[in-house]
């Protein structure tokens, strides 16, 4: 077998990003094989104090995962010294991406305008909460405040209840693929011009941009949406149910599966009720009735057995799983969802994989996440002694 | 003002995707320019259904909004006359977009094998619940199955409750974004080596991807993560509380902000309790006694109040806005995240605009979602009357 090419190979990425969204993005391009150079603090990036810890090294997990397959350095952009070192790194970079709070990048005399004059072909990456041109581009986001002010938290949870944050940081996270995509939008652009640009993605507009029919609800008929569990308010039955065991979802999207459920459930006679004849009407009459003919039924079996059931109907079904069951899963090894890595000092680590599964250039994790300035003399061509010096004087 | 360019002017997208996650790929990338061809089958895709509905014309305000700026042609995959059809006009396009359920495209023979053959420089982009290669690819799938077994909805919700669902559909929005991302790395890919390939993406691996801390907890600590409503399980303060007229959303993630904090709210006194000296203190004790006191505080006053007044202080946090007024918000407008077009039945219709936001070669807007096979003559050079026949054999 020939070693496959990597399709982002050759690509220069100077790496200012801290935390979450922004190294999302840039764990993104790393793996697709571009040499991403990782530049933190002198006293590092804030997530490496955030767990799990590893017991014996005390590594950060959370910084392992999200830093993979990058190179890291050090260098306080505030001292003059480091602002010139930074600048001439930057000179031969492809992509410059950083997630500072707006405003930030020009008091460090790093922003756009500064570098594009040092590089004009350089694609310039900018992920924060409100992006660059909003009257609130000023202030600090964290993922529940984008999600609080995009629109999301208010549509999930239960009717009658709280609004409840996703769990996981979903607009870090999706703010960060689409700075990435963003990135290779203008690389596209760049190849045929020669032209570099800003890209400039907000958590804020991330989350709106995932809020689907509730916007065109709002804007076509005046109804604003509101937050409805696990039920969808346009198909029906589309909900999760308790078994035996614990919960499974379930989905009959349409008249056929609709049939073939009904038959499934051993309840035939729901397909000649007039109040199910249609799926608005299966939504109209879903909370009313439905739902209890279903849950009764769902109640009587383990997760395992209705998968395997609806399998076999081909229903849309799946159990609600915890991260040890979706870790174990055999999709999730068939799909190299879980990749390890060696790291030099926390050993052997393990987390998710690459998402995007390219036949020819597939993305991959090649290296463990840097040690703090690890390659700070590869990076700056110092010597041991150079580096020492620079340590002293603050600059790395 | 010159006319920006298009960054994917001049590509050709051949769309066969339908319902969101595929379409919102395609989306993406005409709205960076490419030239998109939606083909529908001849009923046309399921989401024409779906509401909400312009009450004149009875349009799909769904189907409009994640199809802008594509052509429209039917065609039937199963007839002989129109698999040649198809075969003809993925001769010279630079994408294949299609989301069927696992086996169809080979049932089809238009599967990555049989395509590749007749245009080997295709980027033949691929969206399913499971993905090509999965012990369950065959199973369909919808955005609630995919975070159940992705393992997001066991981590949304609060502790004592049921697991909930991300309200909007979470799983197909970002499958489509990992889409579109994974067409550019192949496109960077094929602009240097000339050569296509397969980009598959599974819904269960895009949840999988965005599970964060929680992998690693478990990979390197065994800890099985639980939903935690709107805790963060390794910052305190971080949550969401009930004020007069509604929610806010604060966090409070660091030594600096918890100083400001404990100023703003008029509490100095916490500053020096042994009891939250620390963020791991905070953690520690924050259901048992922090929460209160927060919760206490907010709710004397307004959304507006504290937006403010956090805003002054620089401490991350928002209200939990609904979609009226996440639209109404300056932030939106200065944002440009609502866009208009005008539909030729619909009229005017207002939804999401484009995300990631590039300075020389941004996406726009340009034009409605197409009405059923509207662009029949044009795609497939064919004069009304032979449209007509087609139509009338059942290829169109």
């Amino acid at each position: 077998m020939t070693q496959k090419k990597k399709a982002l190979e050759g690509l220069k990425v100077i790496d200012l990003t801290s935390a979450l969204s922004g190294p999302f993005c840039t764990m993104i391009l790393a793996d697709y094989g571009a040499d991403v150079i990782k530049i933190e603090p002198v006293h590092g990036d804030q997530c490496r104090t955030w767990g799990p810890f590893d017991k014996k090294s005390g590594e950060s997990g959370f910084f392992c995962y999200v830093n993979r397959n990058k190179k890291g350095c050090t260098l306080n952009l505030k001292s003059e010294k480091g602002l010139q070192m930074f600048y001439d790194l930057v000179k031969d970079a492809d992509f410059l991406c950083e997630n500072y709070k707006g405003g930030v990048t020009k008091k460090l005399k790093i922003d756009y305008e500064t570098i594009k004059k040092i590089n004009p072909r350089i694609i310039y990456v900018s992920g924060s909460g409100f992006g660059l041109n909003s009257p609130i581009s000023h202030r600090p986001c964290y993922d529940i405040v984008a999600q609080a002010m995009g629109g999301m938290l208010y549509l999930t949870g239960f009717k009658d209840q709280p609004p409840v944050k996703v769990g996981p940081s979903v607009a870090d996270h999706v703010s960060g693929i689409y700075q990435a995509l963003g990135a290779l939008v203008a690389l596209h652009y760049r190849d045929r011009t020669g032209e570099g640009q800003l890209v400039d993605v907000a958590m804020f507009d991330t989350i709106f941009s995932l809020l689907e029919a509730a916007i065109p609800y709002y804007t076509m008929n005046g109804i604003i949406s509101e937050r409805n569990g696990n039920i969808d308010p346009s198909i029906a039955p589309f909900d999760v149910y308790s078994c035996k065991d614990g919960y499974v979802a379930l989905g009959v999207g349409n008249e056929r599966l609709w049939k073939k459920f009904c038959q499934t459930i051993g309840k035939p006679e729901l397909l000649e009720d007039e109040k199910y004849k249609t799926n608005d009407l299966r939504v109209q009459n879903y909370k009313s009735g439905l739902q209890n003919i279903i849950s009764d039924w769902v109640k009587n079996y383990t997760k395992k057995e209705l998968e395997i059931m609806m399998d076999e109907a081909g229903i849309p079904c799946g159990p609600v799983m915890n991260i040890k069951e979706a870790i174990e899963h055999p999709h999730t090894k068939a799909r190299d969802m879980i990749v390890h890595v060696n790291h030099p000092t926390a050993g052997d680590l393990a987390f998710q994989g690459v998402v995007a599964k390219l036949s020819a250039s597939p993305g991959e994790v090649t290296f463990a996440s840097p040690l703090l300035g690890q390659d700070n003399c590869e990076v700056f061509h110092l010597t041991k002694e150079e580096e020492a010096k620079l340590q002293e004087e603050g600059v790395l």
